[in-house]
């Protein structure tokens, strides 16, 4: 469904607050701003290897996080749904583009979604 | 927007694979099952005020845990979300019974929604 730093950094934006602030600091340096292990080591003086650690073992505890409780999953479930629903909408106010009244309506609907990437 | 009871109810579905496990037992058989401080302080012997603390402790760590994460507001904002969506096609179908095609295809839409109840 996803690749693995994709799926990491979802894993992250939901149990992130959950580990401890050096692994914290190492997952924000390694995938939101995308620096180097090196990098990374230099800017903590640590090693590459503790770097390394650190990164591996935050994923660990966010995949055991997910593992207990499944919120990223049920999240994606809904977020699915809603999408479909979205892309459903759009066919229908094409395929009635002479029906104001109507096309008022599902755009409504579409409102309700739009609201929720805010 | 929800009572004390059924909120900690709802973070409990949500967090309570982070718990103990005596917190968790403790909820179950309060929250769920019902019983009394004196029953499951009977059921664990221990005191009844050793249960009142186990819930209050149970009842923090799950209202910290959505401080931190919000996972629980977020669910909850999509889910409104969901059931506006609904009621709004519920009308369109019920202002447009004549027209069947349009009427199947906004069943189609609602049977998505269903879908995530199951």
């Amino acid at each position: 469904m996803f690749d693995k730093i994709a799926e990491v950094s979802l894993l992250y934006d939901f149990y992130g607050e959950l580990l401890t602030h050096r692994q914290r600091d190492a997952m924000q340096l390694y995938h939101e701003e995308n620096l180097s292990l090196s990098e990374i080591a230099q800017e903590f003086s640590i090693s590459r290897q503790g770097v390394h650690d650190a990164l591996k073992n935050a994923e660990k505890a966010l995949y055991e996080y997910e593992q207990k409780l499944g919120l990223v999953s049920k999240f994606a479930k809904t977020r699915d749904a809603v999408l479909q629903i979205d892309s459903k909408l759009d066919r229908l106010i094409k395929e009635n583009h002479e029906d104001k009244d109507l096309i008022n309506k599902l755009e409504d609907i579409k409102g309700i979604i739009d609201e929720l990437d805010e």
